[in-house]
This record gives structure tokens, sequence and C-alpha cells, in this order.
């Protein structure tokens, strides 16, 4: 009685799968947690400082729609430094989920097609079609790379833009330095916008390379979630020609209206946080996983972020994904969340030691049973 | 260069003419500042604990799309008890904007029609052509009050919701119970969606009536920006049916994900915080600015909210704030923001009694001074 009053919209997209292995999980007693996208790390003990100081101070009122002045100032600084660009500005977003759906929301009229790379991060896809796009779908399996011909392939009149993510969710892939500059050039030579999406800059064990040094016009999402633990914070940032940054502060104005204020005095704090004993153990528990894993399951070595993408070595993904959460209590989720393939599956390694030490055992069993029915 | 990249969407609506104003306001020295849609009172001390205490405790991470357990279980109490609606589901958004944002975004297709009164508040315009509908503006001038035959005339084929504003903003005016019942009953009978924002319920002089009382399938949005003095913080709520409810919390997975997690801690201590010292101080604020002005401007006294809405006594309302600004430091807003007339002009009386004081001798100067040119 009341769907008549939703949108076309509402209809052109699902509710993630994460959701249902979530509910799933809430009814397990200690679980063998490997779903999660976030540090198992909490936000370093100077910015929750800083946090609880703004909070004390009084600064919990709105700040200006493009954040507060010292960490835009800072940021900027830092971009200006790095990228070199004349036209390149920046500004707080809430998150980088923010940032995603404040450009998919400035870009896309109806048809106008966004590639993307399958496996996908979740909310590329939904994001897209929520906003009247259609998601060009580019196929990496089976080891994830990023091949360039197959996005000169697929450009069309209608594409709009490339979603590339280097560290990448699911798969840890990484693109490399040649990779980053010939997408960066394709998107250049065909006018197409280029989108990189850079949340897991710092969980990179190889080089990490951003695409925008190598193309002027590159928009470019970031956050400090994942990088400094505080993904419940909601604190990102975007950055990209100065025109379309105009625009998105507009949309911000009436969606999202700023990142929360305390957050972004963590954030400020955050940045001369050092993050690299952290980053330096999510290397060893991909190590760890990748070892306890290889002579078992056809898996790619990730490069970085903080998920491994295995083929289910029985069965469809989804199948062997359920008997991994009935008959081991183990989260994880399967590859159809993220993919039209349900082959493969998520592992998330943003754990203790104890729970993928608890995992490969899991895994190792796993393997070995036969798929029911 | 880069504009070619921009949808549609984004000429449809302009950005906030209140940011002009600040940016005015920027460059002057201890201003008479009464442009601020915000309290100047703090979130209260234990709601300050409750937030410190979370981040010390880690609880960093996202929460549930649906916000944190134990504030959704109180606030879905809460509405059980105010309403008794069997269908009525809550949710915790980031902000009562990001709950208007999601339910544009879910319910408006190309070409809906939104009606809502003018003045209005500046986002129920610029957020519904952002998402494809057209907004039906029913004049409320002179006196501001909420006229239900007017609504009843607007009503065509195309409309979709009604998006109904009390304590209002930007005219302070609140709607008598019998007014919320007609509109209540005029949507039920006319199938239209009934749309209530509910964010000054507690600035509320006169007794508050939510015309969800008479209408189950009423959508209410909510927050703790202005009740609790944390604006910065982006903690708001919606409830209505399940079936629609469903569906934004779809749209907050790959949007807001969700609201700050340290945020809904500090809100859930908020609601035990007795808040009334401070309402109490917004009464007699309204009042001493209403007395201030009445002999000289043409106004309406305010009902609720923080803001009243008189008429410019010389020029067009921006020549008059124009003045104002560059002439005595005083920022308010010009009513074209908030309107298709440039004929009044809006008065935050969120500030202390010294700025409302300066405020008024300045207000009574303005009075008898001549347009300039």
């Amino acid at each position: 009685m009341t769907k008549q009053w939703l949108a076309q919209r509402a209809f052109s997209f699902d509710a993630s799968g994460i959701r249902k292995v979530f509910d799933l999980g809430a009814k397990l007693k200690n679980p063998i947690n490997l779903s999660i996208g976030q540090p198992d790390f909490d936000i370093p003990d100077a910015a929750k400082d800083a946090a609880c100081k703004a909070i004390r101070e009084g600064k919990n009122g709105y700040s200006p729609t493009q954040g507060i002045a010292p960490l835009l100032t800072r940021l900027q600084n830092d971009v200006d430094q790095q990228y070199g660009h004349e036209d390149r500005k920046i500004f707080i977003t809430s998150g980088t989920s923010g940032a995603l759906a404040l450009l998919l929301l400035a870009i896309l009229d109806h048809g106008d097609e966004v590639i993307m790379f399958d496996p996908y991060f979740v909310m590329y896809e939904a994001l897209t079609k929520m906003c009247g796009g259609t998601p060009v779908l580019i196929d990496t399996y089976p080891n994830f790379e990023f091949d360039v011909q197959k996005i000169a392939d697929a450009v069309t009149p209608k594409t709009k833009a490339i979603l590339f993510n280097s560290p990448a969710n699911p798969t840890g892939a990484v693109a490399a330095a040649k990779v980053a500059e010939d997408v960066a050039k394709l998107a250049a030579e065909k006018n197409v916008l280029l989108v990189s999406d850079e949340i897991y800059d710092m969980f990179c064990y190889e080089t990490f390379t951003s695409p925008a040094q190598f193309n002027p016009q590159t928009v470019v999402m970031g956050g400090f979630s994942k990088s400094y633990g505080m993904p419940g914070w909601r604190v990102g940032f975007i950055h990209g020609p100065s025109e379309i940054i105009e625009q998105l502060l507009k949309f911000q104005q009436y969606t999202f209206v700023c990142a929360p204020q305390p957050g972004q005095w963590a954030s400020l704090t955050a940045l001369d946080c050092d993050m690299s004993k952290e980053i330096a153990h999510y290397k060893r528990k991909s190590e760890m996983l990748y070892d306890g894993l290889k002579d078992l399951y056809e898996v790619t070595k990730p490069g970085g972020a903080f998920y491994m993408f295995p083929k289910a070595p029985w069965g469809t993904a989804s199948e062997f994904v359920h008997s991994a959460i009935t008959d081991y209590s183990m989260l994880i989720i399967p590859g159809n969340v993220f993919s039209k393939r349900d082959t493969h599956f998520r592992i998330s390694y943003a754990a203790s030691d104890e729970t993928i030490e608890r995992g490969v055992e899991a895994f190792r069993k796993l393997a070995k049973k036969q798929v029911k029915n």
C-alpha cells in the first residue's frame, strides 16, 4: 500500500548481501569473523584526545560545508605538494562513501555508463544504478589484474566515467605504476572522467601509485576510516578539478551538510600519527592467511587493502559460504555480493591473529569437505 | 572543460544563498550575527561525557546501518508509545537533512510534485529538484499560516508528497492541532505521502501537534541537532511505514552508511537531559526581539523554532539586508533565499542576549533609514 510512493530508483538496486551475512553472524557465539570491512585496530590515542578536546571546547556545531579550516588547509597543502596540479581543490566529506555518492549524483544522467572492474566494491554498482547510470563491468578473473586494453574496448560514446580502485576491495589487487599511468592516459585520450577510489592507499604492500599523477582531471577520493581506525566517524575527502569540486560542495550543502565536526578534529591529529606498525601487522596477517591457504585454495596473493578473494574449492561460493557459517561459525562473504560470478569469496584479515589462526584451521577442514546435496 | 561531465541534475538547483551571507560575515569583526540556524547553547555535559566515553572505549567503528541498538530501541519505544501505530519503524540518520535526502531520493521520479509552503526551508526546494521532482509552492504571506484548503487545491495526479514543517524555518510558524489534523486527513484522502519535518519540535512555545497522530502513514523526521546543541554531530532519525523505512535503509547503506557512532552514544544520553531551561530562554529571547521590533516592523510573533521573518520596511529584502551587513555589521538572511518573494528577511535569535540587544538597536536605526540609490 505504501509501495506506490516509491520511485523507480528504489527498484533499480538491491540491499547489500553483506548485511545478510552480518544478520546471520549476529546469532553465532564467538564466530570466526572474517567478514568485516574495517580495521581491527582503534583510532590512535592522540586522535581520541583531539576529538574529546574538541567536544569539551564546544566544537559541536556545524562546520563549514567544505570542512574545518585547519584540516582543509593541511590536506590542500598535501595535495598541492603531491600532485602540483594548478586546478586541484579538496574538501572534507562524510567518509569516502559520502564522496562517491556526491560525485555520482553530480555526474550521472540516465543511461550514462560507468566502467568498473568485476569483482567491484559493492557500493559502485548500486550507487551507479541509484543515480540512473549503467555499470559496465570488466571481468578481471582469475588473477584480478587491471587490463587497460579491456577498458579501452569498453569505452562507448555513453561512457561518463571509469571507476578505478587500487588497492582494491574485495580482491586486494594493486595496480602497477605502469597500469595506473596507462589508465590515466586512456581516460584523457577518450575524454572520460577518471575516478580513483584510494581509501586503501596506506594498506599497500607494494608501491602505491595514484593515476591522478598522470591525469590532472582525475577525481580522487580518500578517507580516514581505514587508515586510522575510525570508520564510525564518517570523515573522508575528495579532490579534483575545481569546477567539479564546487558542484559537489553544492550537493553536500543539501545532503550531508558537513562531515561530523569532532571527527574532523580527530582526523587532523590522526594525520600526524605513525601507523606504520599497524600497516606492518596487516602485511604479516596477509602472509599468515595466504600461507595457510595457498596449497588447498586457488588464491591470488593480495598486494594491498585487507582482503583476499580465493576460489571456492567446491560448490558455488554461496554454498561454500553457507557451510562456512553454519558448520564452522566462520563469517565470510560470498563473491556474488561483489560480482556477476558466484565462484569466489571474500576474506577480510582485518582481525586478530588468533581469529586468523582459527580461520586457517577451519578453511583447511572446509576445503576437504564435499558439497552437500 | 570539466563541465561536460556534470549531470543535468547539477544544473537544476543553486547553491544556498545563506552561504553568501556567511562568506560576507567572515570578513566582519565582531558582527551582530543573527544568521545562524543552530542553537547558541552547547551539548549537555552528560552527553559530552557519553561521547568521550564511547570514543575511549573504542566505539569508533561502523554502527549497524540502522544505528546502535540501545538508541534504536529507546527511540522505537518512544515512538510506539507516542503514536501506537502498528507499522511504524524508526532508524538513525545522519541528521534530519540526511533523513530528508534519503526520503526524497527514494520517492521522487522525474516530474513528481512536492507541495511545500513558501517561505520554505532552503533544502526542500533544492533537494526536490535534485531528485527530479517539481516543488509546488503554497504562498503563506503575510501571516505564514498553514491553509489546508490551499493544499487541497494544489493537489494534482502528479502530487507525490506534502512536505510539512511545524515549527517552521524560516517563519517560526506553528500549526494548530486542528490544522495538523486536517492536513493529515487530507493527505490520507488524496492518497499522498505526508512528510513531517519536526526538527524544531522541542522549540515550541505553543502546543506541538504532529500530523502523524492523525495519519499512520506519515513519515516523520527529527533530530538531536537543534534540541541538544549538537548540529555538528549529524545525528537524526526518521520513522514511518516499515516498507518505506526498509527502502530508506537500503539508500543509507550506499550513501551515508551510518550516522557517526560516537554521536549516537551522545544522543542516547542527551535524551535524558533536561533542556527546559534552554527552551525557556529561547521563548524569552523571542519576546525580547519581538518587543524590540513590533512598533517599527511588520512582523508575525513566532510560535516556535528560533526564527522571526519580518518584512523589510524599505527596499527589497536584498537591499535591506545589504545595508544591515555593510552599515551595521549585522548578519541576517534575505527572504529570497527561502521564497519566491524578496520582501522579508530571516532573523535567528539563537544568539546571546547581548547580541539580540545589539541587534534590536541596529534594527531600530535601520527601519528609519531610507533606501540608498
